[in-house]
């Protein structure tokens, strides 16, 4: 039996909470949050569990095994570390630190004190991204020639961060997930409308090895809600609309076939169109995979790397911090 | 009656033909082509008018007042100099000349001889925008925030420019026409998947004062068709979905109110949203419009602005030259 | 406060114990059902509630004020009895009663014993539906002309009722409510593809005076989910989709105005077509509204007549009794 | 050679000499209209042809091999029969006559005389009815269980005839074509809003042997266009969306499997969900192959049974006259 402690019981917490408990051999047995309201919320919803305010009393707690940590990213560092040096497994709210340097401070922590941190990017469960990777894999879509995101609608402005660091590590930790190649390099662009200085719109470009190319457009102000990728390989082109009830994944037989034996004027392109497939996607919640994969990775000791790691957390907060530093010069490239 | 020359019968100077023979004080005396099957058909579609392989035939002729020039970019320089210093009028297709210096020389050359030059951007001719810009003269949308254009499908690949030189002057004409503000730079990103070294699929963000942004996104290598822009302003936002039959501008009564009096981290934001209503769009061909605008200019020897004169097209070219040094340098700034 | 007994606690008991469990003045005290399995999920979702496999001690019960019926229809009658002869009021699950006499005689029991029975039709209780009542009530549609609705998926086989009994309930309640006149006459077709006899597909036509018609297409064995109705007036035309997450209704200025002064052959049709118009559609969950109006009419011993009370409950059975009727004879008229 | 008369320039004709004049050993030498504008317009899109108001001149011509007859119904017969009994093929407008007894007239005249006599089903020419029938041939669906199509829109009142015989015919003949059995009643429902009597909203459910069943939706009234047809076999499960640019067929590896060994409330039913499959639909213009495929038995002499051919010109008018009779009785079946 593990047993966990929940930091924060915001908007995400009841729902990391709800899946610990639906594990057989977990128990939550304390929720510490700093809001009174939040803490109704959770007796009515969890009865029986320990609720506190002092976030100390869980990360400090022997009784505890594992602590899930869903506060505003300022605050993951400091409780993440507390926990890891009192011997406790972590899992983490995206994105997984305010900085790369706490990231790499972590993921030593961890390895040091042989415990499992892990960051929470829930897209890389869902049927969908699992089914895209199986599909890259078998190599269907031949080599990769670019990954173009959009997640935008009318969404809650955050204070504290701006819609790149809200919004992008989804896209940012699926694309790390599915394209074989490291990014290299990052240009981002953006506009705060709002006088807090925060981009509240705001469009990345994440380059690779091999010209593949990647972009990720993240908007809280948009009137109409949008969340599709276009992927895009040499054989075949995928088309990702996570909206769609049914059919979420689409595999376009298109492409292009380019012979340019005699230079750039005689090139000769081939257009192909051929039959479209949309494979059926499993319907199981993704969190309840995750929160699972983590219990499972505490149970077998299990050291190896693992796609929702502290270096999968590491490399979308590099890229964020990057992306930061293109955005000041309004789009200049920055090596990662 | 205005006499008209036809350079080039490629794709899209069959509508060009189609559209002046349409108008009632117009003849189009002559086409020339340099390929003998594009004469072909032109000799098919429009049976007595003249037909040569020579363009001097027709800059040079003494019975033409007027030359539309419908050949790759390369060519609209000399071509249409060459008319406009024989007292031609002049129709260019977009992009207007292959660099700002041309364009700038064109508009000295024509103001100089008392000639109308103007540029193909039909798509401000269309139902859509000239709905659109009336929405936001009207001032229902507030002040703009920022405008976001896909414009991505299995495009022909072009041996001569890039998709941004190929695509985004449709965009980029419609944003000049749409935003009251002047562009002040650019930031381009993209890739080039093929040999010959010109992107085919691109990323460009517009800066404009006030924190305005624009960003086009173009792509000749998608699954999936998508021409929609997203136009946001302060009270309300706009869909504009060029491939809905019916429908296809949709303003929404939605947006975000901000009361930040006490600071960032008291920043008050409340939600708007109420209904959506889609204003009937005129189904006029644009490229009708636009060809009887351009004759009503000669008419009437109107020497005014205009939405799509030789400064029109300027202003697309800059950004489009911007664009390219942008993307050698994978996204710096480039200011206009 | 009111005391309420659940019978019956399978796919739709649970939403029913929710939400009376939600509202302030009522406690749900006491939930039947003879499934081992389902008591089994009512004791883990609501703890301290009475279970029981036992009907009789919900409708026997001195302690109970009110009883909620979400049993198969061939139950309703019996267990409606017991309960209004035993001085409770009575929430049944639709369809009301397996016949219109049994739907009489409990309206006469109720109105007798001056008791509350109501019908869940919680359609009549969405944002949409209502909505749409309030924009044919101010008379924006003009008189109505047509009603036609599809209600379609790959959905569950009821082994009791075919999938008019089953599905159509919904739209004829709607319906009902929406249009102003009565139903005269209902003409029913269908097939049933499996040994059982019971049509899962078919076609529904209701007649109304003044020519106004509805249709309801009904279907279990469809590879896609449709929820559309179409609605059209005279002055303007509606389309509810309720599968759009948003812009669930939209409201067309389209139609044709006739002149026929002369007869048929003259007849002058002049076709009509602006805008679109898509009003907010308030998303409070429809059964919330319901159970709170059942308990809103209990307290203040409201005998009029409600949108969804016995003769609501009444009108939809005697329209189903009579498409089964039209179904043996495949198709012929029966009048109600 | 084979010469071509064309009667009838209104709406439809242009279409159907564009497609004659594009076959390689046709001529159209003539063409007659009563409406003068009609020929007007004919003079303009077709110099050099023939132009006329007496249809005698056609009919009667010893010039002429083959008439194409496209006037309102009610005038196919005497022109088709003049035609035959001059010697001249026929092909004629859909519906093919206005009664089952002229169909079969025209039928034995031809082939009497040897001649061909052709119904313009275009839509069994599409892409898209011939890749379904060559799915359903191949087994794919397994045994059909119903066809369900809808075809609706704001269209154009008919003077003469009512809404089915104006939109069904189309959807009758794809449904004659894709069903290997022969339907064996009609039951039809519908109203008519104008005071002309003639139904412009209306619901046909026609009866096959072994419980198939087709469902026809037809409605001049409607606020969106739909035009979707589902098709349903006991294995898979196919949509046709007709106004999908891409992707128009859709074929689901979704249904039921039944047992029923122990009777109706031991049913056991198993859903299947599996993958969808887009096939790639050839976008060749349907009236082209038609009008080739026309001519191709003229020159063949091929007097086996065709799927456009005067027989299946008559089974769709058996289903209209059916259609009729069913209307006046407000649903009740009738034999075919």
């Amino acid at each position: 039996m593990i047993t966990f402690g929940v930091i924060g019981y915001g908007y995400w917490g009841p729902n990391i909470v709800r899946n610990f408990m639906g594990i057989d051999d977990v128990t939550v047995c304390s929720i510490a949050d700093k809001n009174p309201d939040a803490l109704k919320r959770a007796s009515k919803a969890c009865p029986g569990v320990e609720l506190t305010d002092d976030y100390t009393a869980i990360t400090g707690s022997p009784d505890i095994d594992a602590v899930a940590i869903v506060t505003p990213v300022s605050m993951h560092f400091e409780l993440a570390k507390e926990a890891l040096e009192n011997g406790k497994h972590v899992f983490v709210e995206k994105p997984f630190t305010a900085t790369a340097e706490q990231a790499e401070q972590l993921i030593e922590l961890a390895e040091k004190n042989k415990l499992r941190i892990m960051v929470d990017h829930t897209f890389i469960f869902t049927g969908a991204v699992r089914k895209i990777k199986e599909i890259i894999d078998t190599g269907e879509l031949g080599d990769i020639y670019y990954f173009d995101s959009m997640r935008v609608n009318l969404g809650l402005f955050q204070h504290d961060v701006n819609v790149i660091w809200d919004l992008a590590p989804h896209d940012l930790a699926i694309m790390d997930y599915l394209i074989p190649e490291k990014p290299v390099a990052v240009s981002a662009t953006g506009a705060a409308h709002f006088n807090h200085g925060m981009e509240n719109i705001a469009f990345l470009t994440v380059y690779f090895p091999n010209n593949i190319i990647a972009h990720i457009n993240v908007n809280w102000l948009s009137p109409v809600k949008v969340r599709t990728t276009l992927l895009c390989g040499q054989k075949k082109m995928l088309v990702w609309n996570d909206l769609e009830p049914a059919d979420k994944i689409k595999i376009y037989d298109k492409g292009v076939d380019i012979n340019s034996t005699e230079g750039v004027y005689n090139l000769l392109v081939s257009y192909r169109s051929g039959d479209m497939w949309a494979p059926k996607v499993d319907q199981t919640e993704a969190l309840k995979l995750e929160v699972q994969h983590f219990i499972d990775c505490i149970n077998n000791n299990n050291g190896g790397p693992n796609a929702n790691d502290g270096y999968a957390g590491l490399s979308v907060i590099k890229m964020l911090e990057a992306s930061n530093r293109s955005l000041q010069s309004r789009g200049c490239v920055v090596e990662l």
